[in-house]
């Protein structure tokens, strides 16, 4: 790929998320990973695994602002108009397209090409560790969500099986389940290194917040009863 | 305290953060660990450290909307202020007005009473270990601020010594910092058995950035120099 249309794909990127930083860098994290995966896969068109790393998540704002869409599709749509009103060809096009409507996970929709594959995985590494930890925090801190819940003892719930949302609530259903169904054997391999990371970090916060929540204990022998309504 | 006070000033404080689930979060994490730290510490008197961690935050919503403003000094006088108008002393609202304006950290302006001391530390702990971390990702997310910045050459910077604000900076400006000068023995204590979860995760997410940039290389390699400007 030239460098001017490499430049050129990345700035339709930059303008569609110009909002977040996060997501932004976000990007540029898929895209390096997806290089570093695709050196142990065969038969990569790297043209079409860079456009579609840059592109994959310009969907995201149409989606934040209207939940019933998805951006993995409004994002191949959009993609495949710039590419084409830029001169590539319809047949590239489709396939950078064809990656992106595949990069979030739907069982009756894979991704089949070598490069979906590897965009996939390279998206999926992004959850993992460490750095799906933070990603989820940040997004929880956009969406003013909380840590955790409190079950109806007042004590802090471990997140597992909350019907509330919370980041305790997300690392059971979405963050500790991460680590597997990889397409690519080195997106794996990698994943698998990260998982000690965000489940120490978890074990960790639990642990201070139940040490925390132990002084609710002491509040109760503190206050009197009396006869006003709680 | 009798529960029906407790109750009414657990109502004006939510009343002030509607705004925010993670700032009540705190404000009941500070309480309970406050209660659990003056365990160990002589002739407290309860009432005046439970008001005041209840209160202690109030003044945030004038200092985000007016940076020049201190929530310490803003939330002391509404502290004052509600709790005379609604029958306490003026003794008492003084007591407490003097813990919240010393619970934010200047040098000239340091906790006095023992609840002011248990207060400061309770707070402190907040900022310690994994909830610090975690409580900075999720600030860093509402203000949209990046996670690291780049050094010229494109690499990671590790955020020390940064100008830019970003997670990294603020890991070395003030994370990694605050596991000293506590005003009680317990604080102390506590906060140093928590430092290690909040290193290794600076660390995991450190690495885990800077495994993810080395893909840049493969790319400066994949581009083909033209004639056009970058």
């Amino acid at each position: 790929m030239k460098q001017s249309e490499f430049c050129a794909i990345e700035k339709y990127m930059q303008e569609c998320m110009q909002d977040s930083a996060h997501d932004k860098e976000h990007v540029y994290r898929v895209l390096y990973s997806a290089l570093d995966i695709a050196k142990t896969e065969t038969g990569v068109d790297y043209d079409v695994l860079i456009t579609a790393c840059l592109l994959h998540d310009i969907g995201r704002k149409e989606q934040f602002e209207n939940g019933a869409l998805d951006h993995a599709e409004v994002g191949g749509d959009k993609a495949y108009a710039f590419l084409t009103g830029r001169g590539f060809s319809a047949e590239f096009a489709e396939k950078v397209k064809s990656c992106i409507v595949t990069h979030r996970f739907r069982k009756s929709n894979p991704p089949k090409s070598v490069e979906a594959k590897i965009l996939f995985d390279a998206d999926k590494l992004d959850v993992t560790g460490a750095m799906g930890v933070a990603r989820t925090l940040v997004y929880k801190g956009g969406i003013n969500d909380p840590l955790y819940s409190l079950k109806s003892d007042g004590t802090v719930s471990d997140g597992d099986g909350d019907e509330a949302s919370s980041f305790f609530q997300e690392y059971h259903f979405k963050l500790k389940n991460v680590y597997s169904r990889f397409f690519t054997k080195r997106g794996e391999q990698i994943a698998k290194k990260r998982k000690r990371a965000a489940d120490d970090f978890y074990n960790s916060l639990y642990a201070e917040t139940t040490e925390a929540y132990g002084g609710a204990r002491l509040l109760d022998r503190l206050l009197d009863g009396d006869d006003e309504e709680h």
